[in-house]
């Protein structure tokens, strides 16, 4: 699929005591891919970051993440099940691959609060990706 | 008046690059300390740490804190305006004085969302400390 | 093995506008429960929290947790390979499983910043749990 | 002097139950804000971040800001002393002004790790701006 790559340039306070970028800090940056990709399906149909739960996530620390470049966390994958998205992601930063992540996000419905069929609306433009 | 301690244990993310706790989480344990005596008060009395907001702080760090000790983050003086609360905060770690910092918040009504008068029973209980 | 629990009290900045407890924050919480538990294991060994890098994490959200009451963070099982430590989390909170986690670490020699084996004084300890 | 201006995405992540950014955020913010200023002074001379320590701040926290559009967080004012900096800070989201800030740096000799007289270099920097 056409990747969505959101540009995060890191900052002093989230580095840790061992001289890079903390591995919750990572975790962190992961969500803002997630949301930003959800937003940017969102622009022209009545879905919204709120409408979804992360049910799982599972990544890998490839390699350390510094402050002082930016960097480029995209979404590679998506697929689509019945109530179910899954994405994965990828953080680059100069050049080299430095976490690889996977999450299962539950689409809900806003009002009964219970996981809900994703629309059809939805499905066409992930597809289309 | 009578201080209100909470210990706060440091994090390993909490640390940053240059080796100590990064300043803006010591901002943010101002706020656990605020609130914990916010909720000290409110025991026996309809008011609750979400009825407040907060107007301004201002911190004074007095020394660098660590990762490896416990640190006591006291409110150590409360004086109560008419809608305002301003509250003075020391943190102490392994008997150094690490931060000073000084918060005014406003007592909001939840309806209508604008500064109410805080309430007398709130009023004597800080009184009493 | 007998568990080794961390108890974490929710602080305010930690909810998100969703009302309940940022997964991000969930992914940090797990850091400290097994930072807390490495740190056990060190007491009368050479061994430290930074001799450690996380290698990845597996994290299924199973229920929300909330503002207002306490978490336990529970390291229940621990598995060594050569360089490497699994572990497995759970957080409880009411009573209510709230989160499920796995982390692989691996032990890095402090000078050549390389993995190296396990030493068998941890391996002993673990192996006593 | 001429504004030094660095955009910031809110992060959902940076909300909290009450339905707004944080205000321990908008204090990290104020950290991002005040980094790439120096690092901006920077470019062409021997000072980075780093050499500085944070003595001081103070925020009113004007008005709330929310997740869903960017917010400028702007330096407007710097002052230099012997060996410190003072710096005044404004946010602004849609044209609301939601924060104002002071901070107050002190220059630090990296090796004796005491202050030290802020170079010329850097005074005649701060003073075109």
């Amino acid at each position: 699929m056409k990747e969505h790559t959101t540009t995060i340039t890191p900052r002093l306070y989230e580095t840790d005591a061992l001289g890079h970028i903390n591995n919750a800090t990572l975790a962190a940056w992961f969500e803002v891919a997630r949301v930003r990709f959800l937003e940017s399906l969102a622009e022209d149909s009545p879905v919204f970051a709120q409408s979804w739960i992360l049910a799982s996530i599972q990544i890998d620390f490839v390699d350390e993440t510094f402050y002082g470049s930016d960097v480029a966390a995209s979404i590679t994958e998506a697929s689509v099940g019945n109530t179910s998205l899954s994405v994965a992601c990828r953080m680059i930063q100069d050049e080299r691959l430095t976490v690889r992540g996977k999450a299962v996000l539950v689409h809900m419905d806003s009002q009964s609060k219970s996981p809900t069929r994703i629309p059809d609306s939805l499905r066409e433009k992930i597809a289309a990706l």
